[in-house]
């Protein structure tokens, strides 16, 4: 048997194995939880699972986000279908 | 009488003074349509004008939004709620 170190995201109790990954997870969270405020914020009535999901899909989109916001809008048409397939409500993360 | 020179975006048929702040308006209405075309792929049934004014939002954020990716999240807190008031729909501007 051995001890093993673990990390963990405390906004969503998701694990890590390394420190590296639950960071940047946590920034990724950090940044969908802006993006949904924004959108909560100016769509009131919008479903807040919905909105939380969208937020994250922008922030693991960030990069593409970038570029478009610098003047290759076409990259936000590029990002991967599979990307959107990929995001998960912080409820089934967190389990 | 004089024959002036004037630029119009054809998207809304904005009329500018300037070829430059012509330009910037387009720029700034491609990007928004980026942004709204993304929600209504993950929330269909989001309303149309408001996710429009939402990418409009966001298109003329786009400083704040690059910094939050670049990893101060902050500044998408920082977003004079001023500019949420000027966020005016697409059919306004164009009238």
């Amino acid at each position: 048997m051995a001890v093993v170190a673990k990390w963990m995201c405390d906004r969503d109790n998701s694990m890590f194995d390394n420190k590296k990954d639950a960071d940047a997870y946590d920034k990724m969270l950090e940044l969908a939880e802006g993006f949904s405020a924004l959108l909560q914020q100016h769509i009131p009535d919008v479903d807040e699972t919905k909105a939380e999901e969208f937020g994250i899909f922008l922030a693991k989109n960030k990069e593409a986000i970038m570029q478009a916001c610098k003047g290759r809008v076409e990259a936000l048409e590029e990002i991967d279908s599979q990307a959107i397939d990929n995001v998960r409500p912080l409820s089934a993360q967190a389990s």
